[in-house]
């Protein structure tokens, strides 16, 4: 995840959303026990309490240490324990070990939480240089971040149990606010040279810019998302056993993992069923389909007679179709169904590999590891998902994950050239 | 571990012994954090709350199920969940992946375990055939084995966090009953038939019978165990560099793992640590050394000239040496120096592979699995070790592991042919 | 390595051609043992013999069998042996296991590329469709590539032998026809709309095109390659111990593959020498390097302070500097120094991951198969190696690795921005 | 494989032995191509050539260096390409990767054997001590191993390829000097103290020794080796699907490999064949089955009510009724039926774990490397194989392998408890 930033403004309530980010994280931990907050279950997934202690070591290491004076850490061992990849800031503790900690509890990292949120209560109170305010935004976006990581991960550590256990109970059926679009729905663009990228104004990470022009073909993108009852015709049409869809690393990945269809879904003799953040329940055709990899992504795009889109073609299209704030109020456990979903449902993967725009420079120092240090055998995702916290999507966004990368909210939106 | 039993008595208390030795489970587990209990760091480890279970389990399975008239089991997803390896008992949870159990969590199992005590006590002060007794005794020596499997494997888990945390504080100095023989003192023995093997008189597991008549060769085993100042010899000497003292299994083994010294030994600029279970401490030289894997026993017997006793040779000596109570009062949470600590301190590995007696049949029905189906690849064990619960040692039992296994309180003892 | 074509025409010559290609093959083979031919020393390896075999089975598989009636193939199963990955035409024998076959053995094969050759021959002694021409040039430029790739796989082969056996006698010592630029030559190029790719005249694989406009910001490439003296400062600066220079994915592979140089070279206390296919020889520094990843060549440009050249930029400043035959008589077993070196010694890596241009598509078939399927997880490189078969680089010629393949004869060119 | 002697005497006609010897592995080869003679399909297998080499690195290194006043080793390199595993002769090049040396080749090699057969002759026609002859008997019994493991490493190289091709022709139908004993013959021992291992007149490698006594109980063992048509019964009864007959590790063995019948059988629509070095052939009932592990030797006899026979009561049966020349003129490429075959057909697995005889010793030096090093974690077999050179079997004779191998040619006899 990425954590450099190209521009920050210094607003006046960053108290105010301090506290309301760091509170959120502690809200998305409530339901879960110290048993649940302690296990890892794949490399790729961090433990609830690693995540609540790393984002306050970022605080503590980027902003407290170096811009409070006598600052002394809570623990000089947190360094090493809960430094994610930060190379320029010393050793850390393997990744594929952090389900072997457990010390510190829960118990110990709630206080370690509340020792730094009261050392940056200070500090934000006293008024903060912009500099060190860029610093705190910084450090609330990636803890943004990470708040959506938390889920994520604990939805595979919860499916990992025989008991499939709920992270938190249903509230409710899912809200269906506008109609979906119609499959034959498509939002065609003449192409020309456009201009993509971060401007500037506002927060962005630094993977965001520089905005630069480019050049695209004439295209058309689909109104709505792929959805589950596509994704059954695809099943149902044998597209995991046909080699001719796949690209040769996919169809690598179909044979040794065995996939079938998207991860969480079962299949029993009364049918499909998902396993979500609040149980199981049956596979609604309605909604978009989600936690697929870019291989079966790509593979279903062929098979529509499709392509996935350029994440140039993405940007430029839904600047237009969703110029405004694009996530007000839409956070909920499970995609749902309903309306043209730019950056509310699910991440979309791209046809764009994750590479540095023109002129991409990474920031300086530690705080500016990395963006760019993954930027090769990636895939560019865009838009954003219903765990994504509020406030935190924008068009210029580009997330990224391994191509056969199924445990984030990934689904998909279809291309055609004109 | 062993499970099934050859023969057992009826003894009247019963049930004041059943909660003698769940109570002591739960005594173990008491220092340990919800955290501590859940994590698996290696396939070999369990989940401390997983023996929690899986002792209670046994208990439900073998005893309440078949005879308690109308007994419902607390949960029906537990008998997956927790059976150990009992094919005959249907399927299970994939042994490496117990630890990505976050529920039930500690107090369901504590609720688990008080509803099936409960039960049990009912039972018991009804009285019970000596079937069942014979049974109840099989689970309570069962426990026993789990619980210092419990101790191994939180000490392995808590020894891979780099905090490196105790499992306890330290209980004073070790205590040194009796001084420790020398190291040239040997016990000779004459060789010719001996007969080993449990008589049948008392509770044993089935693989320490029938007891039989064996031929040896004159022989003398070394009074004492060999130390952590005899095991700093042979590192300082090169032992761990010269492939012609190895098995060459064992020399694989030693460049594959990187081996330099016994398991849980930490050089620094001062010199060798060890970490025990009540924290890390310098190396003592009089204490018997522990933590060695088979490859490594043998190397350094034939680094000193010697070889690893048979079982048969060192139950003839353990015969006439520790006659009575091999095990009276010295649990301990560590090795100590002291005496000829037959039954005490470390299991001591002998030169057996561990095989069938002579006429072996494993007891009937799925408590019958298995140790026989464990009879190949592994080397046999003698005596018993500080942590092995009061109680629970008998000349005749035959511990195994493979000849790679460090996480066991393992040590040796020399012999010589004569 | 990719098969498919766009466009192709019938030159009068074919028959010519396909004798001079095919012949040339043989020649490759010649200096080559049975043994020599057999082995397969990592996946990514193809014994000489298999690749003879399979070349031959390109032209039976899809111009004799389709196009001449009553053909009968030579051996039924040699199309399940020397299949390499077109899943359209059958089940295949497993990559990985190609060094298995003993059999047929080189005797057996060379009969069998006489006997395709003989009726390849007739077949085009009484000419041939425009069609079955496009095939036939698709073969020639398969079994070109197949020429290269034979000797990148017995350099492997033969590096993997500790008598460091040369492929063939030094063809004394490598010629200089001009001199080297100097490391400060740039070559600037003022951005805009420029067009690439292949325009469909004359044959081109399909991934080369379509043809397209695409928009370049200011920017300089170096005139010359990075040669072996620049990346000796890189060794000697460090450059193998510092993640900041690093890819993620490329810093785990300098880690866990030990690299500390390029491919083939070795040190010794007289320094460094390099594996060549004519012997062991000491490292030039005026040569340019060859053998390095893409992980390598990322992090060494940005060791210089500057990038890798998109695959846009490379062409577009190629096509002013080497419009013409690229190639002309330039082929040797090992790069040499001097001259710019757009198309003769080594493929250059590109910044540019292997995607699809925009509007590309397959063709159809199972000849289709595929560029296409291979465009995720790889970085193209332009340009051409002193081994790549003569008449067979193009300015839009699209090669493709995996970023850390280093048994390609690979290394790079410098860019920056302006 | 061993090459460890105890005893050796002086044979008037050793240089004709030595010639004989050699002669036969140049004959065993000479059906086999070069491609034949230089592939490895997997770490268990040496190329043919290797074994060519390794045994005549054996002469060369233990007889000719030390004993020849000026000898100049043939090349300095195979030193360390053709050492086995012989520690004390200095590094090696790695088991896994004889597959890739292409060089030299098999006309290299057959000169080194003429260059080192010669000086050979030279030394034994001038007459030698009593000390080199033991190590030239040492080295002839060693190739004879080698003869074994050429034969069963090219079966496994042959039987990998999709051809399927043969080593040999079949040489007729199989031979029945004598009727099979029936399944229903079995051979009582009233147990008691019998003295088992080689009594040091004659050859023997130094793992056959000392002769010692040891204790039987009362027992029976089957008078004929079980046979293809008990191993189809044992299938259809769902042997391989019943983890109850299994050892542990046999079971995890079974899952993970996909066990389902001996190995080299195939099961196609017509039933039952078996790859034979001969070529393929409908499984014939009443051939002893062969190419079986332990673990499933282990299961068989389980299933059938019975065990396997210690190696001391195989020995003391096998003394009574095979007392003389146990191998006379019975070599052929794949078991026959007939008889009771105690030497002379297929290896027998027997229950007992490999380990040292009381009082074992290695023999002093390199050429002691080594019998003993591998004692731990291989099960004993006994008799002897159809493929084992003449004259090359001992009642006392201990061969071993890991329990999952299964490319030696490995069967069974029962046993019972009596």
């Amino acid at each position: 995840m990425s954590t450099a930033t190209r521009s920050v403004g210094a607003p006046a309530d960053l108290g105010a959303r301090y506290r309301q980010v760091r509170r959120f994280t502690e809200e998305l931990a409530a339901p879960l026990s110290a048993e649940d907050q302690t296990v890892q279950t794949m490399p790729d997934v961090s433990p609830t309490k690693w995540h609540r202690a790393h984002t306050t070591w970022f605080f503590e290491t980027f902003v407290l240490g170096p811009h409070v004076p006598g600052y002394d850490e809570v623990d000089p061992a947190y360094g090493f324990l809960f430094n994610s990849y930060y190379e320029g800031v010393g050793p850390r503790h393997a990744r594929p070990q952090r389900g072997f900690l457990t010390r510190p509890g829960i118990a110990e990292i709630a206080e370690y939480r509340r020792a730094v949120d009261d050392a940056m209560g200070a500090l934000l109170d006293t008024g903060v240089t912009p500099e060190v305010a860029a610093l705190v935004e910084l450090g609330l976006h990636h803890e943004q971040q990470h708040q959506e990581l938390l889920l994520m991960d604990i939805k595979h550590v919860l499916a990992s149990n025989p008991l499939r256990p709920s992270y938190a109970e249903a509230d409710g059926p899912p809200a269906r606010a506008e109609p979906s679009p119609s499959g034959d729905d498509w939002i065609a663009h003449p192409g020309g040279v456009v201009a993509v990228g971060h401007d500037g104004d506002g927060f962005a990470f630094d993977n965001e810019g520089p905005r630069h022009e480019t050049l695209l073909q004439p295209f058309a993108l689909r109104a709505g998302l792929v959805t589950n009852g596509e994704w059954l015709e695809f099943i149902d049409d044998g597209g995991y056993r046909d080699p001719a869809l796949w690209m040769s690393d996919g169809w690598g990945a179909v044979q040794s993992r065995e996939w079938q269809a998207p991860e969480y879904w079962i299949r029993d003799s009364f049918g499909w069923t998902v396993q979500t953040l609040a149980g199981a329940r049956p596979v609604d055709p309605d909604e978009p389909v989600v936690h697929v990899s870019w291989y079966e992504a790509d593979a279903f795009a062929r098979w529509a007679g499709c392509r996935l889109p350029s994440e140039a073609e993405w940007e430029a299209v839904a600047a237009d179709r969703a110029p405004a704030a694009p996530d007000g109020g839409t956070w909920s456990l499970h995609p749902r169904a309903g309306g043209e979903q730019w950056c509310t449902e699910v991440w979309q993967w791209t046809a764009s590999p994750y590479a540095p725009y023109p002129g991409y420079q990474p920031a300086a120092g530690a705080v500016g590891e990395y963006n760019g240090k993954f930027m090769v055998n990636q895939q560019v995702l865009r838009g954003g998902a219903c765990i994504t916290p509020p406030r935190h999507t924008r068009l210029t966004y580009r997330n990224f994950y391994y191509p056969g990368s199924r445990w984030p909210f990934t689904g998909l939106r279809l291309a055609v050239d004109k």
